[in-house]
């Protein structure tokens, strides 16, 4: 495959993360700004119930509802998963099978634009290498996973193709400038698109800074589960910032600093979102590191399988 | 009545603003915080089941529970509306009434350290000044109603008393920082009750500068009731700032700005509050006003009835 024939963007997979849903609504109204010549781009809102009711979910996170076992268990009935069944019906069957998904999420965390890659396909890594490029908010962010099958996410369903995660934004709220800066990325990424089905030359840099996923920290909690700390003030809204040994990361109900007690420096993300709380995580850590990527000012040679 | 026996502070009236909830959680467990000689202090978790959600309310919104008819009708069965008959008979029945009620909230909106009046009983206008001249962070918002009967609110169960919308926070998160504001503002109250028992004098200013409720402006909506633009990046975070006619409000989502066509100037503030969305409120006008109140660096004289 040398052609992307239909791109697919989706909001609202969370009901109360609104600038997707929202976005979704105005390319609905509006469809020309989406559209280009060489694809197609179809909108999808993937969560209407839990949009309706302003929450992330109605029974079941929808974004863990993609696990290719869990597609094809018929005995899982929940909303959720059935949305995700209709999902991947709409987007990843052959008749009019999606060739590249973008999901768009908001976070309270301050995450900037960060494109969220679930592999390392060559087509991701030099399509966010030139959005980073022709935008300092952009940052990338690597979850990947062993094999496909172990992905709950929206895009498993597709090899090409991320989720966007914009904030600082709390639920339930549209905040104009990251609106306006996420509809600038989708523009971006539809354009890049294009060029590339015209078989333009688009130049990025050598490297891409990457942020890897390492693991996940949770609350200082009391053995009855209860958190009895929250993120440090030093700490917050320093996603993507170095927290070396010993810098402060949570502070304590009775104003105990709890610092770092790693061995090595790491760069911690999702700090303080909202939504993970009830999944106990109060950050994520990444490994910061440059990737070199393929790139080449004369040719531009799509690694699609 | 000369002395106040007995303060009630309340948190989580809304399930997803933690700062109260944790706060209350807090004083659960080093109760010496709360404690003054003078008065007994008791705390409440007033949704419960809100809180477990992580969501508002589970029925209905609980702060909108407390008119006095619909306390008073025994058909009114929803989990909120027994909430609040249960809260009414802990903390207004005549055994142990509570004479001061303190309910913490928090907001998405840039609204500071608010306080906010239901009436302008002259104690509690004094215990507003107070704060207002020792924490410049302090607003002072004046929402009252022509009768206790009309007041949906908590702090329609005791004539002294007012809430306090602490903010920037996204619902269901802790920021460490204004929790420590919030619960340094809770003892300056606590602090300022004891003084007031025992006879002491606390200077105040003569005047008090005041955001009195006018009205609520809604979200630009299509003939369907959905929403067509947002708050406009320029007024965004502007709480208790002077707007002007002909200033900007609303951003379209085909990016045309809705400029304030008022006749004279306004003090919005819940500027974007999330929860309001779905009560058709995108802020709330204000008129700012400087209130003379009775001062006197010599005699503390007691308003109470």
């Amino acid at each position: 495959m040398n052609q992307i024939n239909r791109v697919a963007i989706v909001g609202g997979t969370h009901g109360n993360e609104f600038t997707g849903t929202y976005l979704i609504q105005k390319f609905a109204e509006f469809p020309d700004l989406i559209t280009r010549q060489s694809f197609e781009t179809v909108t999808l809102l993937a969560n209407p119930r839990a949009f309706a009711a302003t929450r992330r979910y109605v029974d079941k996170d929808l974004n863990r509802c993609f696990l290719r076992q869990d597609l094809q268990n018929p005995t899982l009935k929940s909303y959720e998963e059935l949305q995700a069944k209709s999902i991947q019906n709409s987007l990843a069957t052959n008749g009019d099978k999606a060739d590249f998904i973008l999901d768009l999420h908001s976070t309270t965390s301050n995450m900037g634009l960060t494109i969220i890659l679930v592999n390392t396909h060559p087509f991701n890594l030099k399509l966010a290498a030139y959005l980073s490029e022709i935008n300092p908010l952009v940052k990338v962010y690597c979850c990947s996973f062993k094999s496909v099958e172990e992905n709950p996410f929206v895009n498993s369903l597709c090899e090409l193709g991320f989720a966007i995660e914009v904030g600082p934004i709390p639920q339930g709220v549209l905040k104009a400038q990251l609106f306006q800066q996420t509809e600038k990325l989708i523009h971006g990424i539809l354009d890049y698109i294009e060029r590339f089905n015209q078989g333009e030359i688009l130049a990025t840099k050598e490297t891409l800074t990457l942020y890897h996923h390492l693991s996940v920290v949770d609350y200082p909690k009391k053995q009855d589960g209860t958190i009895f700390g929250m993120i440090h003030p030093e700490l917050q809204d320093k996603d993507y910032q170095a927290l070396n040994p010993g810098d402060a990361m949570f502070l304590t109900f009775d104003n105990q600093t709890i610092i770092y007690q790693g061995e090595s420096t790491v760069w911690p993300i999702f700090i303080n979102e909202a939504a993970y709380y009830e999944k106990g995580i109060a950050m994520a850590f990444t490994k910061k590191e440059q990737l070199k990527i393929y790139s080449s000012f004369h040719v531009f040679e799509p690694h699609l399988s």
